[in-house]
Formats: C-alpha cells, sequence, structure tokens
C-alpha cells in the first residue's frame, strides 16, 4: 500500500501550494521536488487565492507566522476546500505562544484541515488546549513511548475522530491516525533532531502524497511518514567522514530523491493498530 | 566573448543588489558569490534606494511578492534606472496569479528593466497577454524545442525589440535575444528541474555579468546562461553514488565556484542566430 | 576557559530566539543546533514577547530589516532584557544605507544588548557615527590588520567600556573586547568570504555560548569566535576536488557539529591583551 502512494505521487507530480516558514522553505522546497512533486510558495493574501486553485493541495505551516501570512493562511484555506483540495496543518509551535496556539486551533476550527502533522507537544496544545513546549522542539514530558504507546494511540484516534482530520504526531515513534486505525512507525533516526526541518518537510511530502492519494489519505500520510523516516536511515548511512548535521540535510533529501518503492517496502518499519 | 564577460566580473566583483523570493535567496547569494560578485538583499521600501544607490544592479524576483515587496521593488528599480544601473526582472509565476501577471507586468512598463529572464510561459504572459503556466513551471506547450526554435527566436527578437531588453527565455534550450540576434544555448540538464532556484541564480550571475559588462549585455546574460547550464553539466557529472537534487544543488554553486575561463570557452555550447 | 564554555552550551542546551534575516536563517539555524544550543525564530510583534520568554538569549540580526521585523526588534528586545536574558545584536549592513544605521544605533542605546558583533565597518558606524562600508561587508578601508591591531584593541575597548556591551569585530582578524580585555583571535581561512552567512551563524552561536556561561560573556563570546574560524579551517581542509563555496557552507556547519573540546583546545589561535 506504501509503494503504490509513491507510485501514484510519481505519476501524477502534484502541485503544492506552501505557506510556510522562512526558516527550512528551501528544503521543504527541495523535498517535495525530491519526492516526485512540485512546489509553489506563497504567502501575499492577495496573491494566495489564485495560487491554491491552481494546486492539488496546501500546507500550512506556522512557523514564521506574521498578521501578513496568517491573514493568507485563511484565504488560501477556504479557498482550497472550498475546491476540495487537500489542507494540511502544521501548528509549528503551538503551545509557545499565544499567537501560535490561537491562529493553529483558528485553522484548526475554521478551515479544518484533512491533516494535522506536529510533535507530541504540539497536538497535544490543539487537542487539550495544554502541553508543554521546548520552543519548537516537543516537551521530553510529552514524548511517546513504549510505555505509553496504547494511551497515545487511543489518543490520536479520538483527536482525529473529533475533528475528522488524519492525526500524524512524529517524533521517535510516529503516529498516524484517522478515528479507526493507526500505524505506529519506527523509523528515523536520533541524529534528525541535529537538524532543523525535518518535519516542515514531512508536512510538505504527506501533503503531496495525500492529493496523489486522495482515496486513503491516512495510508498517503503514512507512507510519508516511512519515507521521511527512512531517508532518514539512509541518508544517516551514506555519512561519511568528518561530515556532519549540514550534510545530513543534504544526504536526508538526496535518499528522498533516490528512493524507489522497493526500498521503501523493504525499509518500512510499522505496525497497523 | 564568454570568457572576457567572466573575466570582467571577477576583476569588478559587482554589488548587486536583490529583491527576491524567500525559498531560494540563499542559494541566489552563494551563486552570486560563487561567480565572483557580491550580493545584497534588501527588501523594505525604506531601505532600497539607499542600498540599491551602493549597488551596480538590481535583481528584481517576484517569486514571493507580497504587499511590501512590490513598494519596494518600484522604488529601487526607479532609483536604480535614475542612476543608470542594470535592472534584471524575473516574472517568477506569471500567468499563475493575477498579482503576479499585473506585477511583473507593471515593473516591465514602468521600470523598463534591461534584461528580463524567464520561462517561456513567463515570457509570453508577459509578452502576450496569455501562456499557461503550471505553478512556477513552465507549461510543457510552451516548451521552446527545435521544432518551433525559428519562431520562438523571432518572438524573442520581437519582444526585444517592444521592450528595449534583452530577452533571455531559459528551458532545455535556452534563447538570450536582443532586437538584432539571438544566442541558443544548449547548456544544462534535465536534473536541474529537480532542484529549486536554479532560474533565480541565474537571474542573480546575470545581473552581475550585465554590470560588468554594460558595453554588450546581451553578450553578458548569454555567458551568465552558459555557466549556469554548465555548471548544471558539471555538477550532475561530480555526483557520487548515492547522492540526489540536494547535493546537487550545491555541486552546481560549486562547480560555478570553480569554473574557469578556459572551461567556459570549452564547454559553451550556443550558436548565434 | 574556551572548552569549559563549549561543554557548558552542550549541557544546558540554551535555546536562542532569533529575529534574523532570510537570506542565511537556514544556516543559523543549523549552527546552533550544530553547536549543541536548540533555535527559535519569530519576527511577528505579537508573538515575539512568549517567544522570547521561554528562551534564554535573543540574537537580533538586522540583515533583511522591515518595518515590521523593526518593532519586533524592540518589543522582544525589551522583554529579553527585563527577564535578563542575553542580547545580542548584529548590526548586518549598518552604514550602508539610513535605516539599518537608525535601527542599529536605536537598538545599541534603547535596549543596551549585551554584545554587539560586527564587521569593523559596521562597528565604526555605530561608535563613531561614520565608516564606510561595502554592502554587507567591510571595506578594506577599515580593516583590522597587524599594523593598526593596538590602536584597533583600544577602540573595542572603549566602544565597549561606553556601551557595556562584548564587542567582537570579525574579520581577517577577530577582536573580542570588553573594557578591560581583548582577545585577539587569528583563526578562519579567506574562503569563509566566499560564502554568505558565516558572520549571521557567529551571531547565534555567540549568543548560546553566552547563554551558558553567563558568568564569563567575553570568554563566551571569544569561544564561539574561536569555534566558527576554526570550523572554516577545518571545514575547508575537508574539501575535496571539485568542491566549492557551497559545500563549503555544509562542510563548516558540519565542523561545528563534529569539534570536541579537545580540537577547540588545541585549534584555538588566541592572545589576551
Amino acid at each position: 500500500m506504501l509503494e503504490k502512494a509513491m507510485e501514484n505521487v510519481r505519476k501524477e507530480t502534484p502541485l503544492v501550494h506552501n505557506i510556510t516558514n522562512y526558516v527550512t522553505v528551501n528544503d521543504v522546497a527541495n523535498a517535495i521536488l525530491a519526492c516526485g512533486a512540485s512546489p509553489i510558495m506563497s504567502d501575499e493574501p492577495q496573491d494566495v487565492s489564485d495560487i491554491t486553485s491552481i494546486c492539488g493541495g496546501l500546507n500550512i505551516n506556522i512557523g514564521t507566522l506574521n498578521e501578513r501570512s496568517i491573514e493568507a493562511m485563511f484565504v488560501a484555506g477556504k479557498r482550497a476546500k472550498e475546491l476540495d483540495h487537500i489542507v494540511l496543518l502544521d501548528p509549528v509551535g503551538a503551545g509557545a505562544s499565544k499567537l501560535r496556539t490561537d491562529t493553529a486551533t483558528r485553522i484548526m476550527n475554521e478551515i479544518k484541515p484533512d491533516i494535522i502533522r506536529g510533535n507530541i507537544s504540539e497536538i497535544k496544545t490543539l487537542a487539550l488546549g495544554s502541553g508543554t513546549t521546548k520552543g519548537v522542539d516537543a516537551d521530553i514530558a510529552d514524548s511517546v513511548t513504549e510505555g505509553n504507546l496504547s494511551d497515545m494511540i487511543s489518543f490520536a484516534k479520538a483527536f482525529s475522530k473529533r475533528t475528522n482530520a488524519v492525526i500524524a504526531i512524529t517524533g521517535a515513534i510516529d503516529l498516524v491516525a484517522d478515528s479507526d486505525k493507526c500505524y505506529v512507525i519506527r523509523n528515523g533516526v536520533l541524529e534528525m533532531s541535529r537538524i532543523t526541518g525535518t518535519g516542515c518537510q514531512l508536512s510538505g511530502i504527506a501533503t503531496a502524497y495525500a492529493v496523489a492519494n486522495k482515496d486513503d489519505i491516512t495510508n498517503a500520510v503514512a507512507a510519508a511518514v516511512c519515507v521521511m523516516g527512512l531517508a532518514g536511515e539512509i541518508g544517516f548511512a551514506n555519512l561519511k567522514e568528518n561530515e556532519g548535521n549540514s550534510t545530513l540535510r543534504n544526504r536526508i533529501i538526496d535518499a528522498i530523491c533516490n528512493m524507489d518503492e522497493e526500498s521503501l517496502t523493504k525499509g518500512a518499519k510499522y505496525e497497523l493498530r
């Protein structure tokens, strides 16, 4: 099922509109290209309605939100939903500031995204109105572990049921849930946390995967999570002597670019619960 | 002639003011440095007049335009023209939204840039008020091919005559035209389309080349197009096992950095029509 | 002393709030991660007070300042000082435009940063109201040389005394001064000037070092300058055939990531004056 999702992305090369932060935007664009899709960025309220109309999906990332881009998120989000496009929300730093929490909550409630992808602290903030964050990283107290896995799966399913969105919670263990089922994914390496932007890249890729696989969005997002985690493993394995986090960043995107369906099938580590 | 253009850039190290998108801005800066020039970025209306005054050229790229940056483009553009600086327009996504088409058209008509560089869809949009785009990429129906080459050369020359700007249309085959002559350039590799920003980088480099070669801007832009395409070929040839689009991005800028006049002369593939 | 500063950063993993330019922001984030700290970016006036409150330090870089981000710099700067956080000012391009000179001067006078880091032209502009710049690079006439070293050390100490800030002047020879002492640092390679952003990265790292070493900020900043310069040397030494400025950028951040206390102690080249 994962490899079929990959095949569809490469066949359809979906165009993804990104309203995203300026920290990792270049990596998001190159990661979307690497996975076989095509990115466009626009965050001016007067521009986004036209731009999102020609795309198949919209990736909203609040990482460096501002008054103008927030307005653009709502304009684009409403238009994208009218057109039945895929909308993904990446609530970067929800819980770390009132503006981020409020904006992410409003997008969740008013735009009703098809997918919400964040770390556990951000998702807890949206789901429970609480949850602690350490800046844009999840607080350790919040992490998904083997010990609390059943509870976290139930939490993700319940939040999906309430929002009618596929919920992707990423960290050492990744969860991708709808109201009925949850993919528990164990790909990735710890070293990915030494690079900025793997989460942002994943949100872009997940949007592309969902656009090309609208009949099973949960599976599509799970496939994107496996691609990203597996790319982290491959990129890390490909590091040469003296190479560190900056080269790892490149090698991960390279791995997304070079991954084929067979290596995804072989490398994906997930169970369905 | 191309190698003389390169020599002049490295001798003069022109300072280029860039009002450009935040997606590829870092690559634009490093590509300008790689080619031997020096970049500065500023897009605040209150700042750009001073900044452009100390530069030799202005590179206007509308890739992530917003209300503020559009104002800055006009302030800087007018000031640059008053000072007889080189102005280049990169109409990213013209045709994909009304705001982009209108802004690019107004800059073309009111600022009168010395150079307009885009893909064929963007240039057609400016020239004909039509032309289809697929986001920020050219629509396949619009491409310059061996079959329509004569017509496209005539089109580029006529558009140059009307605008009094050097017209650079880049794609699988690149055209650089003034009203009298057209360079047809066949450098580059297909894999460059798997990276974001090679077009933006080229616009930055072309501005630098024109600043250092004001006596023959057409030749200067053609040289820049050859440098970029040849760097794509070299960068791709330098890819090692398991490397993909992200590393290709680095290797292309590296190739710009390491290219000398001899390798440009030997590697440039162009004819004059 | 330098290695102790490094150890403290890695033990505390300080969170650094960056209001910085969009040209080099990704490299700043990855460099901060590489040195063992954690970055967060926010430049919306309504967001920055909350964000800076959860951090330990604030890095203000005016490289692509605009009306909104300038307001955010003051809101965040005042809040950070109230909370006794470390504030660093990087006056990119001060001297190149009135807006930059005025903004940097106002931040210096009203926020009273703990650290000011720039090239000699920028620092002279702040200290003397004059100084020439060539865009964002120091003018050659302004450089710190073996010939004028004593004078420059006195200048840096006097400026530190007047501002009560640690003054870091970086270039071929780097100076890090408080009112009593000055570190003269001779790490680094010329090729670092062919990449955009090593100065910006250093400002981010220096903020992190100061946060984790509040009892001796001068030493902390000197340590950060040595780390950056030494990383430049290591990164350059690690360049392979055909690699140029773009790969050098990655190899420098990699070197920051992989540097240990022993190699810092062995590689740092400084004298205390």
